[in-house]
């Protein structure tokens, strides 16, 4: 069950190091991030927080940031003019796991997303996380897609 | 190969009622599309046209619309801050397929996500497109994710 005391809100600015602490809290993103503040995490937030249409999303508990995912809602021509919701970048904290945090984040969302008209919301997850299958499934998500990634960085 | 005089731009507002035909060119699409412009379909149109993180982009042949898709560049915090490329709604006419006018068509995208300073493209695939699949690991996409759709509309 969700602690009652979660509180799930838009980002601030003094929460930007706990939100990449919690990046780095994860087998799979701790390669790729970097575990400190800089300016190209700065400039990132600020260009998120500058547009309607992203929403950098928190949870909070007992005064700690303990989750996190970007909201973005993305216009589009097919399915008659549909906009859909997208999530990328959900993280719960590695000890707080399995207790409905991340459920109440998607339901948060899930909830901005028919405020805002989306047909759909959709998320892609990375083929090694099985315990996010399920829990994506469990919340009525359907796997009807693959979700292919071209690299443009330089290895 | 591809046709030397296909022309790979962006669309321009005669050009809907030909990407609305392409929509419903299609086995899947043609479920959940209407068939002309309307007010849906220009208003869809309006908003992407007027934000510059949206390209909606299309290819031309003998003054003829073959091939759409939608570009969008998304920011984002996690991996480092990276701003990422992604292709939705990627048509290629039903009777001008395996000429490389999709290879074409991603190629153009990929060039644009590169000058955007993107780390990375992305799209996602209806399972049920097995010729698209080998179309996008050919081009050197990997399907490292599912992609999970939740569906807002009634029934």
């Amino acid at each position: 069950m969700t602690d009652p005391k979660l509180s799930i809100r838009s980002a601030r600015q003094n929460d930007l190091a706990a939100l990449i602490a919690l990046y780095g809290d994860d087998d799979i993103g701790v390669t790729r991030e970097a575990m400190e503040p800089d300016d190209a995490y700065q400039t990132a937030f600020d260009t998120i927080q500058s547009d309607p249409n992203h929403v950098l999303v928190v949870g909070e508990l007992d005064a700690k940031i303990v989750a996190t995912l970007l909201l973005s809602f993305l216009p589009g021509l097919s399915r008659h003019g549909a906009w859909r919701a997208q999530i990328e970048a959900m993280r719960v904290s590695s000890d707080l796991r399995g207790q409905g945090i991340g459920q109440a984040m998607l339901d948060w969302s899930i909830a901005e997303a028919r405020k805002r008209g989306c047909a759909l919301v959709q998320l892609t997850s990375d083929r090694r996380r099985a315990d996010a299958h399920r829990f994506y499934e469990q919340a009525g998500f359907a796997p009807t897609h693959f979700g292919y990634k071209l690299s443009l960085e330089t290895p």
